[in-house]
């Protein structure tokens, strides 16, 4: 079923304390895209600059399944820029700068042969412009949200009231205490649930994720990994991982908010994830085909198994 | 099989954020063999002071798996006793005072009833003394240590010839890191397989453990609950829980310290602990029975199964 995914596309540079990376793609569009179209196709809408240069346009073309159809590049605008410096244990970064170009100004639209669209992620924005993404969708079925601490703190308000309209939210470890002030995660993703979704994926990077579903919870390490170079993107693609398994399922009576469904999913977007931190950028996600995430996949449910 | 634990048996006081509990009963031997008592019979090689209070002996008769025979009561001496408050988020503590009194003398002895022992449990203590109840146990076929980092930093050359006449280490962490300078814990693991053990058992809090064994790597999430009132004796309970699972197999082919037999086994132990922080002491686990681990074993094999 079709799958649409909002955020950024962006230009990054990364500091890790194994090396860096100067102006490469980037943006949690970019991400959740690649990462989603090993499952099927997906389709982004987002918004570069004047500026945003060929031959990452040419990068989309090593993942097929992404539909440009809703990339706008905007006359006279700027792409959106991003630098970060991961700390020495990698779990932890300070941004270096933001510069927001044509995310600070109007979002894009979901062009009129979107319309259609079943699956929903938001990724990271003002709660309000992804509150207006859920309005330009109405035959969704599956609306996911991610959102960060800057929100929390300046537009909770926007917030709690997309938090009535989504049914599930992905958040850091950090932010979902943040939201809730529980510093427990089972008792803030209780909390979250009380805002309205019916599921809360709480992501604790290295440590992998925990699920808060109405019908039950799910805990998943991350799959142990020695080839930590880039965490960045990690979440995104986690994310992509988790919508894309889910819109590619074919059974029509499927629910695929059910907790049994999104916890199958959760395993998929550990292991997309797992290979975005081999390297910088898309580069690992590049490399790759569906045969390798299903072997990893393979060998993720082995090392797991109780 | 035969299971023997040597450690400390104590006097605790502890604070958490909700609360404290003064002059508990508490000690990595008590914590283990409370634990593993649940699986079958364990014996304690342990010393306390002659201050040690009747109603503390008494504890253990709630444990009947527990062989006495080797708890030693030093006349004149003082019992080891130490207090710690929890930080916050209940992750990290502060040690308050140390007070070692016997535990800082000669060691106990291995009873000569228990030279038999197959299965041998070394909790924390200085790595010359694990040693020493090595060289005591002449039939064992599995032996793990405990460390910590103390020992790390001022007795690694102890620990070291230790760890070449152990079959596991079990390890929190920050030690990993600490004794092998890898920031990565399956890298950490990889370089303690290469001092001597076949298997090691990086113990993570809330966030589970990480099996690293010469045949395969293993991966489990903590138990989650809501219900965390004091994690003192987890990492205890949770090698006790492991120990007791390996010990109680009755098949005579079976190889305890295969990579199979130890992966099942840390589910046992992560299931354990989950009791353990449910109160203070050992007072969740002087309420529970055998049938109460096994349903939320089969709870917890439910949340993690991808």
């Amino acid at each position: 079923m079709s799958l649409l995914v909002t955020g950024t596309i962006g230009i990054d540079d990364v500091v890790t304390p194994t090396g860096h990376a100067n102006q490469v793609l980037g943006g949690s569009c970019m991400y959740f895209s690649a990462a989603s179209s090993f499952y099927g196709p997906v389709r982004i809408v987002a918004v570069v600059g004047e500026d945003f240069p060929p031959k990452f346009r040419e990068s989309f073309s090593q993942f097929p399944g992404v539909d440009l159809a809703g990339l706008e590049t905007r006359k006279g605008g700027k792409t959106f820029r991003w630098g970060c410096k991961y700390h020495t244990n990698m779990n932890s970064r300070d941004t270096l700068f933001t510069e927001l170009g044509v995310v600070g100004e109007a979002p894009a639209k979901v062009p009129a042969s979107y319309a259609d669209s079943k699956f929903l992620f938001l990724a990271n924005s003002p709660p309000a412009v992804q509150a207006g993404f859920i309005e330009q969708c109405p035959k969704r079925v599956l609306t996911v949200a991610d959102t960060m601490d800057l929100w929390i703190q300046v537009a909770k308000d926007d917030l709690l009231a997309l938090l009535k309209r989504v049914d599930g939210l992905v958040l850091n470890y950090d932010e979902a205490e943040l939201l809730t002030g529980k510093m427990n995660s089972v008792s803030a993703g209780r909390h979250i649930l009380e805002l309205g979704p019916r599921f809360v994926i709480i992501k604790k990077g290295e440590h992998g994720c925990l699920l808060i579903h109405k019908d039950g919870i799910c805990s998943l390490p991350a799959y142990p990994t020695e080839r930590v170079i880039d965490p960045t993107g990690c979440g995104d693609t986690f994310a992509g991982g988790v919508m894309g398994f889910l819109a590619s399922h074919k059974a029509a009576d499927h629910d695929p908010g059910s907790f049994q469904s999104i916890r199958r999913a959760l395993a998929h977007g550990t292991v997309v994830a797992s290979f975005t931190i081999e390297a910088f950028s898309l580069d690992r996600l590049k490399e790759i085909k569906r045969a390798d995430l299903d072997a990893r996949f393979e060998e993720y449910a082995s090392m797991v198994r109780v």
